[in-house]
């Protein structure tokens, strides 16, 4: 099977007939369809085209109820509870950054957690939201349990990604970083290209570090980033989550039943243009940039770059060729009602 | 040389005279004798008894002037800047989330971004201060270049410690983490014991990962948390830090003369409790720390912790025996002025 090039807005218009079909509403379908459209557009691809069947399933599933609105719960000063009613992931999501930048306007700061959602997809897409609307940002999501904490073989730690955005005229600074070193996805891919991984990515089935990606695949210990620092990390994430969204915690999203639906995220907009010039902070951040790229290179590095950069590298090819589609992908979702 | 026992109230009290014969006001020798003390106390040593007498140096050199105090510098609603004036820099610190939990106490959020700040010594000291106060926190600094980006062989980022911490009643949990996956003082410390890292610690002349200290202690091509991952939080971690406090960035750290100073930190508190009631919270908390501890261990493994749970232990045993203490550093703070 090859892999087929098509434009951004056939992509995006195709996704939003099928979500229409399936009973989203128009501006949910909207965002949903721009934004996972967006994904492949930017190269992550895993986020994007490729799950678009899966998001279908879970709303012929029932676990995702696309008519749900979020709901504002509790709240008080620059802080904010919504519960997402297991609605549309994206669509929640982006509701809740809106709210915290619209908070951070009013008080410098704002922070909404949201409880009952979806998957959000890419979780870059909310700091690449508050970039665009000026602020800084971090937000953060649980998942099921599908880590073994340091020292454990069982999964019981999710691996959460984590956002940090700033914004920047050249390209805003985005990291998106999940707590595992390596997604089960990037494994299974170098299994079926018969690769090792670079660098350790689990155990073996005997408790041995190993880049071998089956080995990992079997024994079912992939690896917090980090070691036991990402065990860690991960941990306090799903604890902030959880208790202030009121939500499921990991092992809450894991007694659910079905694909993974019914998990906790917390959005922080930061309006820093209120205490520091905005002109002086973008001289910092720049100089800061230029530093690091002047970084001298190690023998076999191509080049050094500065996170979120090659996101604006696919989004610039992929938007002159066509967003590269697996057929068989695309012929699955031709295949749902539209 | 051998390891001596001190009381807490000893080390603490012979700190803070020579603190005062170094012409710190009694309030801060008092603060800063008392943490440091602690850190000891809960086998953070690296910051604690081990560090006293370079601090010290630190005010004979002129960089850290003990009389400064912090002052606020701008802000609005739940932000605010702060200089430190390179004061000294447990007590900046302190203040600086003591207004963080102030703010949050009005609005539910607070964000305190400092410049100009000595180093904090133990970043979760921070995030106990939160804690013991009710609330969740957020904390970090940025550092001197002590470490390269990913694919770079000279150090242009910082190991930039991160603290998250959430109150428990049967013990906060916290995780403290810096951005480098081993301190240089744990590689030496491994090197004079003739042992090899359990894990890739670095890089060595070759360029090649290894777990051995000596090598990248020759190289200084620490490695990242996550490899590419802490790479990328730690930079986005000294954006904010940096253009938060309009202060230096690691770059411009690293261009003052001397030992490490004039540091960016932001203090983040959240008074959660406004938006979900404090028992419900407490319990989502505990459940997940009661399934966390439930995970099955894998060989090898002596037990199964949550983070911030061994601090507790090293705080009970050496509260019950005294704190240990490397005669030979104990004799050099012997004799300080004092």
């Amino acid at each position: 099977m090859g892999v087929i090039r098509i434009p951004f807005d056939e992509v995006r218009l195709h996704l939003k007939n099928v979500l229409l079909a399936y009973g989203c509403p128009e501006d949910k379908a909207d965002k949903t369809a721009h934004e996972m459209t967006r994904n492949s557009l930017e190269g992550v691809y895993t986020h994007g085209i490729n799950r678009f069947v899966r998001l279908v399933r879970n709303i012929e599933d029932g676990i995702l109820k696309p008519e749900q609105n979020p709901v504002i719960v509790s709240g008080s000063g620059a802080i904010m509870r919504v519960d997402g009613q297991l609605g549309l992931g994206v669509p929640n999501a982006w509701f809740c950054m809106g709210e915290a930048i619209r908070l951070a306007g009013q008080y410098g700061i704002g922070l909404v957690a949201l409880k009952n959602t979806n998957h959000w997809m890419r979780a870059a897409t909310y700091g690449y939201q508050a970039c665009d609307a000026g602020m800084a940002a971090v937000c953060f999501t649980n998942t099921i349990p599908n880590m073994p904490t340091w020292g454990a073989v069982d999964s019981r730690i999710g691996n959460n990604p984590l956002v940090l955005a700033f914004p920047r005229k050249g390209g805003h600074l985005i990291t998106d970083m999940a707590m595992s070193q390596f997604s089960y996805g990037a494994l299974e891919l170098a299994r079926l290209r018969g690769r090792q991984m670079e660098i350790d990515a689990g155990f073996d089935m005997d408790g041995n570090l190993t880049k071998d990606p089956d080995s990992v695949i079997r024994s079912q210990r992939i690896l917090p980033t980090g070691y036991w620092k990402g065990a860690a990390l991960s941990f306090m994430l799903d604890i902030f989550a959880g208790a202030l969204s009121e939500g499921n915690t990991v092992s809450g999203v894991g007694k659910l039943e079905g694909d993974e639906h019914g998990v906790s995220q917390v959005f922080l907009a930061i309006d820093y243009k209120k205490m520091v010039p905005e002109e002086t902070a973008a001289s910092i951040v720049e100089q800061a940039v230029l530093d690091l790229l002047a970084s001298k290179k190690a023998e076999g590095t191509r080049r050094i770059i500065y996170t979120g950069e090659l996101a604006e590298e696919y989004r610039e090819e992929n938007s002159r060729n066509g967003i590269p589609v697996d057929e068989r992908v695309w012929e699955e979702i031709m295949a749902l009602k539209a």
